[in-house]
């Protein structure tokens, strides 16, 4: 395995007192205590204060005569974020402050407005967004491993100093999160666009099935299954985030409206005059295509370039061990999977693995695991 | 692993007359073949003939006389089948004729149509859409157990011969497939939600990102990518299969629009108003709670009604055989695996493996590959 988080040394320098106990204020801590770096937690819930000491996130910060932290992590809500800043930035004159709110744009004007008679209070104040969760919410799910291997974006305002944007890139890098530096309008803009829409956008699909037939869903595929599956999540956590980030959020559905509007048109003149009239072939073809071009944008594994590779099936029987069997023999072939989707069909008891591995690899793969006695499907490149 | 297909006796009557020998029609071919099924090959292209021909899926039918099929299958593309179909059942006067066009109603009025002048034609018909394909087309993509574990919809109109009916059901058990009975329209618009309508909307949603800018696609998460991944299909082939499903595509697609427009209509009032007023709170909430409620609709592994998994992460290292290992010793533990999805972070050499299991083998799990020495991150139910 790769080096543990907790076996290198952290730089961050403590004491930080970390302000709301939730997941993500309680993973912080856990994170930063096995690094060895002192923890303050702070939260209005006692109970949730003491869920968090109990799991070895910090040492709750009862009296704060005494005390000085050199970062200020706050994890209290969104909506509260900004007041929650102000109060660190007055209260530790000589801390640096940061937040984790998933929006930006609205914490920074609030902090700008509220510091607007002292100019030089919001310097010490850069933002960030731990691009991390859980389903489950609280300390309760909190993990030291929580922020391992995500994105962590730095956003620093135009007055932010540059010790404080060093000591938060350092704090991001010591949880094992790679931390990226944007400022907040294209921070909220970005998020808006690989987050908050796709979220609406499966969301509205997935309403189109609550009053579909049972024999009509029997028909449902892994397409549908991808499609859908961010539709699960929570509406309360959701509504907060997209009422922070309402402007780049409409800002991008205006755009899909207009290619829905588009789309729709023709293919009502389709229905009207018949399929290969009106231009609604045209029109259909001009959608998939973009959709072909959009999605080749996204970076493949590793922030590299988007690879192609092999494809392979191979029909599991549904008891314990046969995935794992498939999975050490690959292992033994020396195979790597890049990528794994687990299909299943409704009413039959054997699952198909669908592999993306190295092309060069895939003959070898394919001998071997045939020679082992898998079944496969066919492939494609 | 389970018996093969190759290894129970088939029940359909041959010769077999596959007209059009693609990927479906080769992979037909062969699973019939495999089943000790004579099949008889036609195509109007030589090479595809021969392609077919030469990976084993039937002998090319090139002299009609004395050839008597009990069944001919009809895999030329949609918008000739129902011509095809005409022509099989004036050649064969015996045979019962299906074909597998992932649009039923415009087939079968086409071949009403043409059959006006003999009531009893069409009797001998039957359609079919075996819910099966591959990203390579072809016979060069063909497989005997494409059909293994799909859905096979029998779509029989008013006026179908029982024996008809029997032998399409027949035909779809023996290749491994669930034979669905349904009416055309009733097909029709249960693949438009299920299929058409997630496929356009999955297009459209990848459409924004050609624009984009490259710091903005770092930050892709799982979600985006599981909603875009369909956007990769094929133009052509759903150019042809969207233009013959207009009409119900359109009624889908016209209420998402609907509520599209809903949503922005709020999430307007709120860049204007500020996000606690006019309303855009609970207008993304409702969005929220019906894409909950419609995503729970569908059903879950095995044909059953959802269930909710464990869920459980584990930090993979990026080096052959380490998956292996894990599902090798999940398997030793006796734990199965339900689902995975694996995820990678953008310039981070470790992957993160999330597996979906029993909830009441979740702590066996759990403890056991902590034992062992994986990283774990937490886990919600």
């Amino acid at each position: 395995m790769n080096a543990s988080v907790s076996s290198r040394p952290f730089a961050t320098q403590g004491p930080v007192l970390i302000v709301g106990s939730g997941l993500l204020g309680a993973s912080l801590g856990l994170a930063l205590q096995a690094g060895g770096v002192e923890v303050l937690l702070r939260d209005t819930s006692p109970t949730a204060l003491r869920l968090a000491q109990d799991i070895g996130a910090g040492i709750p910060c009862v009296d704060a005569a005494g005390v000085e932290p050199r970062l200020v992590v706050v994890a209290a809500p969104p909506d509260v974020a900004d007041v929650c800043v102000v109060e660190a930035l007055r209260e530790f004159p000589t801390a640096c402050v940061t937040d984790v709110a998933s929006v930006k744009s609205a914490v920074v004007e609030g902090i700008l407005a509220a510091a607007v008679d002292d100019p030089r209070l919001a310097c010490r104040y850069v933002g960030s967004h731990p691009m991390a969760g859980r389903e489950r919410s609280g300390a309760g799910g909190a993990d030291a491993d929580l922020f391992c291997g995500r994105p962590w974006v730095v956003v620093a305002h135009p007055d932010s100093d540059p010790e404080a944007v060093v000591a938060v890139r350092t704090l991001a890098t010591d949880v094992g999160a790679l931390p990226i530096e944007m400022d907040a309008v294209t921070h909220d803009e970005s998020v808006a666009l690989v987050s908050h829409v796709p979220q609406l956008v499966s969301s509205l699909l997935a309403a189109r099935l609550v009053e579909a037939r049972g024999e009509t869903l029997g028909l449902a595929g892994q397409g549908l299954r991808d499609t859908t599956r961010i539709a699960a999540s929570d509406p309360r956590l959701w509504t907060a985030i997209l009422a922070g980030n309402a402007a780049p959020v409409v800002g991008v559905l205006e755009q899909l409206q207009g290619d829905l509007d588009e789309l729709l048109t023709y293919l009502r003149v389709a229905v009207e005059r018949g399929p290969l009239r009106g231009g609604s072939v045209g029109a259909v073809s001009r959608v998939m295509r973009a959709g072909n071009a959009g999605v080749a944008r996204i970076p493949g594994k590793h922030g590299g370039a988007p690879r192609r590779y092999a494809e392979l099936e191979v029909l599991i029987p549904d008891q314990p061990g046969e995935l794992g069997r498939l999975f050490g023999e690959l292992g033994e072939i020396g195979v790597n999977i890049e990528d794994l989707v687990l299909e299943h069909s409704a009413g039959q008891p054997v699952g198909l693995a669908r592999l993306s591995l190295d092309p060069l690899r895939l003959a070898d793969a394919e001998a071997e695991l045939q020679r082992r006695g898998w079944r496969l499907l066919t492939h494609g490149v």
